[in-house]
Parts: structure tokens; C-alpha cells; sequence
């Protein structure tokens, strides 16, 4: 893993994945006491930043290889990431997915162009059937962040942040960003150690999915008791990767942990002052700029939200925190 | 009026509003029947396209006059443009808002530093106080759409559009903007008729608020009939402004009307496909390119957003049109 896998990645991606925006809002600044920098990756395309890694794990592939297709597991944002970047790149894909999970992602990722394998969580073993389907079809497995390319791909929006912060004269500060097993946190993070050394990535995970937190204070990869029960879907992976943690750990500062009222409140707040849909996953960032600001230091702090993929229902719910 | 205002209010613009991306998705591609590039100015500066005019309009004033500071009609987003614009100019701002405006809006705008004006609908009239700020005070009239530096600053948007579009080899096709007082319209289609002649302005109303579309249509001003009572409170004006009106006349296409189910279903769409708020009059000429695809011809449709200031309680009730 190094910065010029992600020039690299930024290059094959250019064109292709979206540079979003860098937003800001006087009335979150107040909330947080300092300049908030919003990334707004649900504005990425399939609305979180996981296009970014699928596409450049895909375009690294050698071309005859890819031309056999992809598999991947996952219910939500790594599903759509890869069935769109197939989808372009006109190669198969195959998304493992859960019988039981929700109608309108299976839909999405079929939508999106893949052949979606449903299994049944209580009697069969997801990783038996994507090794069957690597052998049996050729096709080559797109890991969800434990894999080079993958956080050379999240470590574009690095990248971007580095440059747009520079442009506005921010040198100094945290980046908060929202983490499940680290490939976006530990993609920026790289991006930042070579383009803007002032800035400090902080993780940001859920209570209870503490796992990278716990980790980086250790010394060594810690696992989550739990491995479902919260709102934040997108990012209660068991543990760091085994490629991400030792990037964190070199570089990130400490972890910071905010609770499910926290992320939905914070989706709220995404709601009436930035006009965006942050999913809770992605808005627990935001929650730690806003809920923790007692635990970051400085004038400025940049906040990455990392998607948007969230239901109608649980979004009105956070809408509630309003009244 | 002409395309050299506008491309002097980008340069005072510069650095001040936001670049607003091009998005697009494939779902609402598909629910179109033709590729759909979404402009969200609900992610400028304060919520709506209008911090744009506001700036252009206070950018432009001589300094010693606008150093006594402006004063502006509004219950929504041109409220919040000109208090922002003016904060930022460091001059004050003086808002005359309805005192039964909700609440949220009022204090939205005195926190983006405006001295707020309450006046009852019922028993006074806003011109006189208005009038009588400007004589005692010293204060400069902002006017909501008829001014020639609104006008330009709205248009700044569509050298945007035209920018944008041409680095995708989009050259042809409608661009649907939701319409008022035809600010934002006739601004975009001023900077077309200049930057992307191949691009024709469609102007989007609620219906029963058609007042542009049937002026365009009879060419002459025809007066909406009805004030009030529709969801879409950001573009019911009572009538085209003079100013705008003869522009609309010469560049624009012919209307299109959407109703307030539409409206709503679209906003629902921008959640789910877009992960952006749309308010419900920023969401008609989405409306329009979904629901009125049979009025649009070519294969490339822009659409703009125009703003995302909407109470949680209507977005909420957006969201159940979805299930």
C-alpha cells in the first residue's frame, strides 16, 4: 500500500467516479464550535463511497480475467459499488447477498446489472458458495476493503480533500471519518500522509462496534462481541482488515464513538442544513464533530459522509429528533 | 440584460457560491426514457439557488451605499441569500417577513445575521415598511427576481450548466428550471443562448401557478389567479417580472405544469436515487422530466433543483409515497 496506488487509482478513476463537493454550513459550524468541512460521498455514484473502491479493484484487473466477471459478498453500498463498475467495465457480476435482505437492495443491485445469489443465513455458508462460483465460473472475488486496490480506490477521496482543503487555505486539523473494517479510513488516510501531512484521520464507529478504537489503543486487532443490533448497517464489520489496521495504527489519531440518537440526529442535521441524505453509517462523522467536539482539537475539523443508502423509514424517524 | 453581467457576476462570484456538481443516476434515467443531469442548487450556500442573485445583486452595489446596508421581502429562500450575501459583504441586512412565516425560517435569517422585520399580513403593508426602511435608513432594495443583477447571478448557474454539459459532449437538449418570478429561467437562458446554444429553457410550475406558461403562450403577462395554497411556496409568484419576462419570451421553450402529487413523488425520488432534500417547488422540473417525458424531446434532459428548504413534516410525508 502506497500513495502512488492511489495516483494510480485516481487516474483510472477520473472521469468515472465523482469528485464531490466540499460543503460547509454556518449553523454547523456553531453546533460543532469550529469550521465543519463537509465530504459528501453519498453524493458518490450508488451513493456511498464504495464505487470508488470497486471501480479501481476493477480497472486494476488484468483484462482477460475480468472479462470472466466478479463476486462479491454484501447486502448493501459494497453490492451496488461493484455491480455498477461491472456494469461499465461490461463484465459479469455476481453479489452474494442474504435472502432476507432488503427488498429494495436486491433490487438495486439487480438493477444495476448483476446476477444476485440469494443464500439463506441460517443454513448455508456464504463463503462456500462464492469460492464455488470463483472456481466453477472463473470469476475473481472483490473483497469489501481488505484488499489494495480497494483502499487505493477509497483513498482518492484523500486525494480530493487534500486539494480541496489546501484551496482553502485549511492546513491543520481532524478528519473524522466514518469506519467499518478501515479501507476508506485507512485509504485517506495515506492520501493525507503524502498531500496534506497537517490533517489526521480519526476514526468514527458506533457504540458497541468499537472494534477499530479498541484496536488502535491496544496495540492489536480487537473483534466486536456483537455483530448486529445497530442502525449504522454500513460499518459493524467484526474487526479492522489485516492490510487497514496497520495503516491506521501508523497513522490515525484515536477513535471516537458516538451512539444510534447521536446518528440520527446528525442525519438530521445533514437534513435542514446541508440538504444531503446521509444513511447512519455515514453520518456518524458527523455526529463525532458534533457530539464529541470536547475530543478534537483545532480550528478546523473535515467530516466525510459516507453514504446515503438509508430507508424511507428510519429516515423519517431521524426527522423526528427534529421536533 | 445580457451575457456580459452574468459572466462579471461569476467573477464576483468566484470563491463566494458553490459550483454545484452535475449528478445523474441511472434509476432515473430509466424513469425518464432518456439520460437526466441534475443541477442541485439545493446544495448552495443557504439552501437555494438564491444566494447567488443576493451576492451579484450586493456585489454590484457602490460600496458607500451598500454600506448602509440592504433591505429585502421575503419569507423563504431569498431571505436567507440576502442575509447571508449581506453578512458576508459585512453590511446589515434588514428582512420584512410575515410574522406568522414559520418560525424556523425566521430565526434561520436572523441568525444568518438579518435584522428581522415582523409585519402583520392582515393589517399592514409590506411596501410601506419597506419603503419607509429605504428612505429613513439608507437602505438598498434587493429585489427578489426583477433586477438586472439578479437576474445575472442566477444566470451564473447556467454557465455552469453550459460548462458542464459540454465537458460530458451533451450539446442538445431541454433544460427544465422550476419558475417563479422567471429569475433563475431567464439567467439560465441567457447564459446558453451564449455558452450552449443547442440547450433550450424549459420553465416548470405547480399547476393552478401557471403563470409563465400561459404568458409564454399568449405573449403577454397573465396573472396566476390564485395567491396561495400550494406546496410549492417557492415559486407561486403572483406573475412574470418585467424584466424576466421578455428574455423567457425570446429563449424559452414552452411550459410545463406538474402537479403537487408529482412534486412530492419527485422529492421522493431525489432522496432515494440522489441522496439530495429537495423542497417541493425545487423539485418540479424533476417532476416534469419524469412525469411530462412525452412533452420533452432528444435524448438529454438538465433539470435543476432548485432548492431543498422543506419542513421535516412535508419531506416525512414525501417519503410515504415511496411505500
Amino acid at each position: 500500500m502506497n500513495i502512488e496506488m492511489i495516483r494510480a487509482a485516481a487516474q483510472r478513476l477520473d472521469g468515472e467516479a465523482r469528485c464531490t463537493p466540499l460543503l460547509n454550513s454556518p449553523f454547523i459550524d456553531d453546533l460543532a464550535g469550529r469550521r465543519v468541512w463537509i465530504k459528501p460521498e453519498c453524493l458518490q455514484h450508488t451513493g456511498s463511497f464504495k464505487f470508488r473502491g470497486a471501480w479501481a479493484a476493477l480497472s486494476a484487473l488484468e483484462p482477460s480475467i475480468r472479462a470472466k466477471g466478479v463476486v462479491a459478498f454484501s447486502s448493501g453500498n459494497h453490492a451496488q459499488g461493484v455491480a455498477l463498475a461491472a456494469a461499465r467495465h461490461n463484465v459479469p457480476s455476481v453479489i452474494i447477498m442474504p435472502a432476507d435482505a432488503p427488498h429494495l437492495k436486491i433490487e438495486n443491485t439487480r438493477s444495476l446489472g448483476a446476477e444476485v445469489v440469494l443464500y439463506n443465513r441460517a443454513s448455508e455458508d456464504r463463503e462456500v458458495i462464492g469460492l464455488s462460483l470463483e472456481h466453477e465460473r472463473g470469476l475473481t472475488m472483490i473483497k469489501p476493503f481488505d484488499d489494495p486496490q480497494v483502499i487505493a480506490g477509497q483513498g482518492t477521496a484523500g486525494l480530493e480533500i487534500a486539494k480541496q482543503t489546501s484551496s482553502l487555505g485549511v492546513e491543520k486539523g481532524d478528519v473524522l471519518v466514518c469506519c467499518g473494517g478501515g479501507g476508506l479510513t485507512s485509504g485517506i488516510a495515506l492520501a493525507l500522509e503524502a498531500d496534506a501531512p497537517g490533517l489526521c484521520v480519526r476514526p468514527v464507529e458506533p457504540e458497541g462496534f468499537d472494534d477499530v478504537t479498541r484496536s488502535l489503543f491496544s496495540g492489536k486487532i480487537e473483534k466486536n462481541i456483537k455483530t448486529t443490533g445497530n442502525i449504522c448497517d454500513a460499518i459493524i464489520t467484526p474487526q479492522p482488515g489485516n492490510l487497514t489496521f496497520p495503516v491506521m495504527q501508523r497513522l490515525c489519531g484515536p477513535g471516537l464513538i458516538v451512539d444510534e440518537n447521536e446518528a440520527l440526529e446528525s442525519m438530521a442535521i445533514a437534513f435542514l442544513r446541508l440538504k444531503l441524505v446521509a444513511e447512519p453509517g455515514g453520518a456518524v462523522a458527523l455526529a463525532a464533530a458534533i457530539f464529541r467536539k470536547g475530543e478534537i482539537e483545532g480550528n478546523d475539523v473535515v467530516v466525510v459522509i459516507s453514504g446515503g443508502n438509508v430507508d424511507p423509514d428510519l429516515f423519517a424517524k431521524s426527522l423526528n429528533t427534529l421536533v
